[in-house]
């Protein structure tokens, strides 16, 4: 990250390197304090969602909420005033998780169950692992972020072969099944043609006709086959992006 | 496509430039219209099949579907007309899928559901891209093809072998089980069967019996072990249909 | 096969080649009929299971399976009256299934619903497969067979690993979950551990209580972390199975 | 394991060499005992929790649990005191397992149905199997052991993931569907994303509105590429943790 222009002296300077930084005392300290307001504030929207415990403690609920979501606003402003470029952290990735964070709160009024979704916030967690530098951490994400990023293209030709599967078996379930056994519709059809191909089976839409059952296990013994495909995509790209010690050995060797 | 003696100048000749070509602007004009009239018509399939909403508007997607369809049958007619070898086409994989695209509107009289079936036409989106020359998608599914067509025939004995096990598995349930607890005919067992290899699991067949279910028990350990074949299979087609990008480096190396 | 002092003019020569073998024309018309008999048995034996069928049709599937297993008799006869070692035959894996593919049907008396077993003769299809040297199934098969043996050991260790976990998994659940819950054995609770952890998700049992599903979350992202290992296990193994093309050509490139 | 300064003459030392080492014919002769000891015990605990069993035979199994437990406890009191260094048994891994596989029943009085628990003695075989030295096992399942340690730290990073998915899928599918679908709190919903995700799917919870299927078909899909990481991180580590024999016969051809 390249640090443009700080007055390391002025309060805005002083801020940026705590709040942005890892490299003080001070600025390490602060995102140990964040990683664990941000894991209870999440644990606590998780509880008040249970009926039996929100019941019982409403009113504490909605002390502790707006607590956490005060501070996190804060130290949203304070973020935007530290910043050299503030409009650029608006519009970063970061900078818009922030807001995500602590907005669904204020939207309470307007959408009850809404503030719910703050749980977003836990996505801030991704800020605090690259600051504190868990490099081992980092660098195994990397590893795995590279080789999805080369997968990439191959997965999306496969799942636009997989959307078109899904609608085609849909329609013909839904014209084989009809609507008194469940399949209500194509859409729903689809739905249940997921359900299947990706093995999830919930089971509360099943083909109850005889030829139902028949294409369903054509489609079950498809979807077999089908679940290869992006675990070999997958493994072949990460067999890829990985250092190979024994060849880099046998070259060592040839120039011996 | 190798374009056989085509009058540039002739209406037939130009009408083909435009419908099966995509080099000229009006011939990509063609194409990425009739990927949106494709899309669009299938939306409307799907949303007509949503009880609610056909109930409120039936005429109107009567009449939507009428106009797509006939769009569809006036092109299919145009492509007749214009191609140099009208009988090659009709019968070509394209030919047939265009026809089955507009032919379930057509007999709706004598099967009445069987309209929906027109959603085949996303089929026609294949043709579309391929025209496009969406080349980065064209090349990586032909990756894939080519490493899927490798493993065809291993995945075809694996499936035999499966075919194989899932109807002794299937007779044995029907044995153990009865008729009492839901396996009412060998051909529901092996469904129950294939759900069950498969990890599906829907659960609207299940073991009642101790005996059954421990049956059912090594039923899902053996499919555990028996899903990583197909699994194997592509992988190791599709790592070697890929290049080996390091093992050219070595040869490089050897070569100064 | 050797083939041990058969004289080739009698009659228990004569048939030996037609019923073993598969080089001569008359051997060949032979196994082709046994793969329409085999086949065309165990569809009736499917379709009898299926009580509408059978209830309008009840003496005529009796006449039929009476007069296909009564061919399978004869056959089974003669195989043993032509075979220059008879007990070798009726020791060996193919008389042996050879017998159990008849043996169910003469048992009805004792056990009225066994006779279905005898679909345990579609493994006699296997004989068929290797006589009439379908010889690209076979080399696939033969592959595959050849990396699965390989991985068996390790797969072994693998599988005897599951055992301790699901024994101790279901015995867990057992205690937390309990019999109003429908956890009514260990046992019972072992086959629910199964279910979960092939990820086949019956939903016949399901935890109830918080501590319950607690668990059962780990012990699903456990099972999807643990699906990736017979997996790995049969692609490595399979890899080394087969041919490496590439390697080779480099030392050729290496001899130049 | 090295031995360190025991009296081969004493009893300590005797005993010593016959519970702890399996070079000796005695030594041999208690491990095969105890092998069929736990797995005994453990059948009769898994017997007793059926409820029709247990009725019909509640004093004999509490007299062979008491048999069993107390054999049991005598060899773990002779292990404590053969041993040269009594404390490091006592906090060894097998020292724990020790003191867990017979603690459950003691405990009883406190936890009625705890004594279950006592199926956790399964793990002692492991300790088994080491000292029979089932070599070709112990070799399968190191290779295994080393392969899995390798990857441990990506499947970690990726766990660590999913688990901020299924906290904010679960979060977004809360408010989506509601209590009234049986979405009743956070946590249930999250239990409900890694049921799904998982592809387990169970079924006793299932999206009932538009919008709730829609995220689902789409968690689903999701699930179906995210299935494919671990077990492209165990095939990379587990194919780097084998031999590799073509590489090697490639350098023997080299220095010819």
């Amino acid at each position: 990250m390249q640090v443009m222009a700080i007055d390391r002296n002025s309060l805005r300077g002083k801020l940026f390197i705590i709040i942005f930084g890892a490299n003080t005392r001070k600025g390490r300290l602060f995102d140990v304090f964040l990683l664990y307001f941000i894991l209870t504030s999440i644990l606590i929207v998780c509880l008040e969602s249970v009926p039996k415990i929100r019941n019982n403690y409403e009113p504490e609920f909605f002390y502790l909420e707006s607590f956490f979501t005060i501070v996190f606003t804060i130290e949203y402003f304070l973020r935007i005033y530290s910043h050299p470029k503030p409009l650029k952290y608006l519009l970063s990735f970061y900078g818009i998780i922030d807001l995500f964070s602590i907005l669904p709160f204020y939207l309470t009024y307007f959408m009850p169950s809404g503030h719910y979704l703050i749980t977003i916030r836990i996505l801030r967690l991704l800020r605090v692992f690259r600051i504190l530098k868990l490099s081992s951490f980092v660098h195994h994400a990397q590893v795995l972020k590279s080789a999805l990023a080369a997968s990439l293209q191959k997965i999306t030709v496969f799942m636009l072969f997989i959307v078109a599967l899904v609608l085609i078996i849909g329609t013909i379930m839904y014209v084989v099944e009809g609507e008194e056994n469940g399949f209500t519709s194509i859409p729903q059809s689809i739905y249940w043609a997921i359900v299947t191909i990706t093995t999830v089976g919930y089971g509360d839409l099943t083909p109850q006709t005889s030829l139902g059952q028949i294409i369903s296990s054509v489609v079950m013994i498809m979807g077999y086959a089908i679940i290869a495909v992006p675990t070999g995509i997958v493994t072949v790209e990460m067999s890829r992006s990985l250092p190979v010690p024994k060849t880099a050995d046998l070259i060592e060797c040839l120039s011996c």
